[in-house]
């Protein structure tokens, strides 16, 4: 079962390895998709890639045995009919005795069933941040795809940005912004699309509703896709005709914190001093109003570590990329929200969505 | 805590509360976020509901409050930083004791967390099928919303019959099937369209490509929509130009299986003899290129119980909702599967998902 593995996952592999020898285990069962990408090229919904010191072997069932061996064409890949029998089958032949799995995102049921199957043939131990932080620093090919990815949606934003009337609805303004990016060369969505407008504004996750946009409002879009398997993820919030000056402010203070968040964002800082930052400069008036964290790493999950968060024990590092999106919110009244993606370099950050976050009045 | 459910929810979390007390239980925690709609109207992306003998409590963070109060109006909303601590903090306000959870969809880490917190103050009891099937057996309501998702979906997959032509590239067909759903009132994409042509088809789960459909291809269209959140689920395969002898009788094999599995179906069946049933049908010849199982429930989820596949133990019933999708799948060459939803009733079933699955040619 040794096989050469392609270059571009060679060194990815190998920071297993190196996580395994350090924790003296004979291997690792990834389940967590997105790290199956990263470490195999296997794109498919459902699998299990076990790694050992000089093995790597991908587990599928039968609806994906053929895309497998076409994406991950330089592992083993064996076929299961239940997955935790293909783990233990696997285990077994590669002869495993001590195996690492990832405690968030394998289910006690499955757990369950493996400790079971193992009995005392093999013991599992929990690995947490370890292998959640594994696809943290982005290589400089998944920066270009990711800039590609911000490309396309920002170009959307920008274009619905001229066309957008008041009375649309916001499901309409949603199907423009999607249909562009696809025509455009987006693959999907990277989330569910958000267009929320007026009082939707304060509900942070809003799904796009019948709501016809109309004078006086903030329409808030949180749009993002993929590319390459690759997300974007960038907000705008727009003004429709006439805003008050407390709606006015309320931007002014929103786009400070942005701002001086981002600025503030360099390899070696903590990711919860950017958010404690955020929430510094929107000061007490307005800080209560703030009810999320400052933001989240992006990837091939549009959520992923580091978290930009209260509490966090990430340290920003080069090649990162995380968002920066302090948000406002007034229930039943407006909300606004204006998020950037960074890419963390040594000395700084290069914003990679490409919206001007000045306030863009439409009418 | 105790407070008045709506109407449409009380019958269901009456439900839980016979399982809670056939399992002695004090509580059960919810995280599969389709339960947690089913039983609240919460339709969030993330949050925790507690249900015991006289409360109902639905956790969430900050993002979902408002939304959660307006969806969830009849139930206690508690908002949380730290999800566990969360749960930790309502299960001591109600006084459980014993608290079931779904280990499906709880991982290690939570779990782990979960325990750690609770020490001796409560245990934790692991509930599997019970909680898996809760929304297996549909209302009338939810029947109609499925119903109009086929429908929607449906109407797409014949437009697009009407108008691809060879050279048309599998990504092009995705995205006019995808915007004409859209447009006539879908909320989402179930799951991600497979426009699979060709040596595609052969994938069960390709991805569209850039391949451009050309004469002598099959061209497997598995689509599905959301509707009110529930999902449809259909696959048509359509001939490009002139087939061979054997890519016609390989059709025709796949849609004998498909239809007689669909006239076995009733009430009081065995979900894995409907499996069989189709194995059988398909025969040596063609049997071993069916590599996935016949089909699966669908409702809020595109895949949740009843599973109807080898090994299945579940039992068909009145009001459930099934796929039965048989396919076959010559690697390099090409593929065929055939695709319909149907609602299980007493004495037999009905097919909700509205395309003919005699061969349709494109020319």
């Amino acid at each position: 079962m040794v096989r050469n593995i392609s270059n571009s996952f060679l060194p990815r592999i190998q920071t297993v390895r190196d996580i395994l020898l350090r924790n003296r285990v004979d291997g690792i069962i990834f389940s967590n998709m997105s790290n199956i990408r990263y470490l195999s090229g296997f794109s498919g919904s459902d699998g299990i890639l076990i790694i050992s010191s000089d093995s790597a072997c991908l587990l599928v069932d039968g609806r994906y045995t053929t895309q497998a061996a076409g994406e991950a064409s330089h592992i083993s890949i064996s076929q299961y009919q239940n997955k935790v029998q293909g783990i233990e089958r696997t285990a077994k032949e590669l002869g495993l005795k001590k195996i690492g799995f990832e405690a968030a995102f394998v289910t006690v049921e499955i757990y369950d069933d493996l400790v079971r199957r193992f009995r005392k043939k093999a013991k599992l131990v929990s690995f947490g941040k370890e292998l959640g932080s594994l696809r943290a620093c982005k290589e400089r090919r998944e920066i270009q795809a990711m800039k590609k990815a911000a490309a396309i949606a920002s170009a959307a934003v920008a274009k619905i940005a001229h066309e957008i009337k008041p009375g649309w609805t916001e499901q309409e303004v949603a199907l423009k912004l999607e249909v562009t990016a696809r025509r455009s060369g987006a693959e999907q969505l990277a989330f569910e699309t958000i267009v929320a407008s007026g009082e939707n504004a304060a509900l942070p996750h809003a799904k796009p509703s019948h709501r016809k946009i109309r004078n006086g409002d903030f329409v808030v879009i949180d749009f993002g896709v993929k590319y390459q398997g690759y997300c974007s993820d960038e907000t705008c919030t727009f003004a429709i005709g006439e805003l008050t000056a407390v709606q006015k402010n309320a931007y002014r203070a929103v786009l400070r914190a942005h701002d001086e968040a981002i600025a503030s964002i360099r390899a070696g800082v903590a990711a919860a001093d950017v958010d404690a930052l955020t929430r510094r400069v929107l000061g007490e008036e307005y800080g209560r109003y703030f009810t999320h964290g400052t933001g989240h790493g992006v990837g091939l999950d549009v959520h992923e570590a580091p978290r930009v968060a209260p509490g966090s024990q990430d340290i920003l590092t080069a090649g990162m990329v995380v968002t920066v999106e302090p948000g406002l919110y007034f229930p039943g009244l407006w909300g606004i929200r204006i998020e950037d993606t960074v890419f963390v370099k040594k000395n700084s950050c290069e914003i990679i969505t490409k919206m001007n976050k000045k306030l863009i009045t439409i009418s």
